[in-house]
């Protein structure tokens, strides 16, 4: 944990791990421009401006010659952590990393843990607890969808957002709490009609915000798509043919796949988790029993149900009631491209789209990627929406939102300013969690004694 | 292929692939700046001074803005390549990198073939070719004598050696092309004598570059050291406990290595490649026999052979005659701890350290790697010595040797000046090629003609 005294300074290679043109070694720190004049040959960094780059020779332990390098000055408080900050840049070889940074702690530096140059940057007050933690999700993003949430929450849409709520509950509580100071006088200075309809719309946000954790959780981690069908209709083979990859295992055997088989693509701006799962048919087979079990659970969380159908065999499965889309593909159509299908089953709408495929030759597979992505396109968010895209704020809002509504009910029931108040600081504090500003407490409180001198 | 007009401007992530804090995009070329500016939201770039940072935003190919960036600008000529350069360093989520290179591209520039940056700074006269070729090295360097011998070369040291003694071939071919603008006259400008010496220490300096290539290969690759042993000594699980991994496949069965396992470990400042071979034994299993000339093969090959006895079985396998250091290790020490070992085979010295291990319990093994090491240093290149550690280079100077050779054969049965200046041409062109002067046919004729007036 940091402590307030002064910091110290803090190295780590922040370019990915292994080996490349170049890496990046980050510094920063009260003593990163001293640190790393120790292990400089070259124009002095201690005279170096801000923002300006610099060729030279950075040391090994022994004082050496490591390796050739470019350091860039960034001081404080202009860098990302807001402490004075060097990055030097060297090339990528996994020795010359692991000796820079063995280097850099031998002369005064400490190995960054995970994440520690962002939390500076927030306890810097440079960036806050929102913005922090989007950047881990912006280098997660796999997909455009999911980046341009991350991006969005980095700029600190999602946070200004938050904010203003926050800023809404505050004037409503200085209203009550101004009454309070003159409640001898019987004053009003908050419409209780008013003070309804603000506590209410702040609720019904608050209640969109939680509700669009599920999208957006869908969004970073991949749309779920169940590939079902009877056995031996082909199903592990769509998979590959989909991911290009030979990651389910194939056989002719029937009841291959028994348990469910994850893998995921990135078709157009989103990510798609695909679930293989093992063939529904009628079996004694325990173990094959539960595999099928699992595929109709698969079947019932995914957003999108692939039905994969052999031409050569048309089996229709049973499938359960489900809100997902279902897209019908028909397979093996190299072997019989005109296949009478049987009646759909009663839970399987019948406009649902049909393809013919082949997932042996590849017939077919563009077109059901296309499909795929309209489908996906269709549950798009819009551009402007704010969503909650991380466990620990939807946990904040979810109580929030039952602090807000506590609140509703305190004024429905005409309950005295006091308590109305209580419900609604709660509410703040939530909100205040996600900000994590951490010294909300000290404001508010600076906020309310503003309000209730001598209280 | 580069062509001599206007090069294109080219873009690559030059740092490792995949997920990291950062990641750096490298753009170099003539319209470098004006390609980032397009794509750039933040302090126009054009006006930037060259080594110097700037914090902005980088868009999308669609002008979205795709993630906040650090652009640093380097003005030709004072860049790595030469030319002018921006390094944009961005958030390292693999989208963002695969965005951002399009965007790079869709805006002019063109993907960097592999190399591509180090040949513009080759092309542009930053460096030279070997100092070009030892980047790639210095990349590959797993070890601390292998990233040695690569940054001595990229600092020159190979280079002015081979600069050094074209331009000793240079002066005597001078002086034998002045005798022949005066043949008339039969003045001798070069002595003979001197002339002999003079080739002749080329030639063996020639002679000591070529040989120090292997040593060169042995760094960079790794010190060959072959495992022998009888069957079930337990050669796999030293392999095993040596570098920590389930590489090779142990088993109780007798014969289970038949091929030769490869694995490298890092001991001190070396690499080293290890080799697991099949277990010597008498055998009439053909594939196993295979194994076991395999096995004798490696032995002669390595530079140290570690010959593994079992302790409760102690048998002393009959080797080839060999030049490597022997190290004994008697294995299973943990169910016999003073075994009667047989006396030594005769291709054995009588003074090979001899050392207790249990690959199982792992005693010795920290005791194992100390005495390697030293067998290591023991074979060790001085500071200073200069080394052949790229085939190109090898084959460059071992035909610069045989031309050095044919002029000493010229002098030495007194041919005339011009057919010595030839084979001295000769030798020079090729040391010309390691250094990749490409335009030293061109200095060279300028010198010939400069001497040679109206020849």
């Amino acid at each position: 944990m940091e402590s307030t005294l002064t910091p110290d300074t803090i190295c780590a290679i922040s370019t990915p791990p292994g080996k490349g043109g170049i890496a990046v070694a980050r510094i920063s720190g009260p003593d990163a421009i001293r640190i790393c004049s120790r292990i400089w040959r070259g124009k002095p960094l201690e005279q170096a401006d801000t923002h300006t780059a610099h060729l030279g020779t950075v040391c090994d332990s022994d004082h050496q010659p490591l390796d050739q390098a470019v350091a860039t000055v960034f001081l404080a408080p202009h860098s990302f952590t807001g402490e004075d900050v060097v990055e030097l840049s060297v090339h990528g070889s996994k020795f010359v990393q692991r000796q820079l940074i063995k280097s850099l702690i031998d002369n005064g530096a400490r190995l960054a843990s995970p994440g520690e140059f962002t939390r500076r940057a927030f306890t810097s007050g440079k960036i806050d607890l929102t913005q922090a933690e989007a950047i881990a999700d912006i280098i997660a993003a796999e997909s455009r969808a999911a980046h341009r949430i991350a991006s969005r929450q980095m700029r600190g849409n999602f946070s200004s957002r938050i904010r203003q709520l926050r800023d809404d509950l505050i004037n409503l509580a200085s209203l009550l709490e101004l009454e309070l100071d003159f409640s001898e006088e019987d004053v009003e200075f908050a419409s209780r009609d008013q003070l309804l309809t603000t506590a209410k719309n702040i609720s019904a946000e608050l209640q969109r915000l939680s509700q669009s954790f599920a999208a957006a959780t869908v969004i970073k981690e991949g749309i779920p798509v169940a590939i079902i069908g009877a056995t031996n209709a082909g199903k592990s083979s769509l998979l590959n043919a989909l991911t290009d990859d030979d990651r389910a295992i194939v056989s002719d055997t029937h009841g291959t796949t028994r348990d469910i088989i994850e893998d995921t693509i990135t078709i157009g701006d989103y990510r798609f988790r695909l679930m293989d799962t093992a063939g529904l048919r009628h079996t004694d087979d325990t173990i094959e029993n539960l595999g099928i079990e699992r595929s109709l659970q698969a079947a019932q969380k995914a957003s999108i149900i692939l039905l994969v159908i052999d031409a050569t065999h048309p089996v229709i499965p049973q499938i359960p009631a489900t809100d997902a889309t279902i897209i019908i593909a028909i397979n093996k159509t190299d072997l019989n491209s005109h296949p009478d299908l049987p009646t759909l089953s009663p839970n399987i709408p019948a406009d649902s789209p049909h393809i013919n495929i082949s997932a042996r030759t590849g017939e077919g597979i563009a077109t059901l990627r296309e499909i795929i992505q309209q489908k996906a396109n269709r549950t798009d968010i819009a551009e402007t929406d704010i969503l909650v895209t991380n466990a620990r704020h939807y946990q904040a809002i979810t109580r929030a939102k039952e602090s807000a509504d506590r609140a509703i009910d305190s004024i429905q029931q005409q309950l005295s300013g006091d308590l109305i108040a209580l419900d609604i600081r709660d509410t703040i504090n939530h909100l205040s969690e996600i900000i994590g500003d951490i010294s909300s407490q000290t404001i508010l409180s600076t906020i309310f004694s503003r309000f209730c001198i001598g209280k």
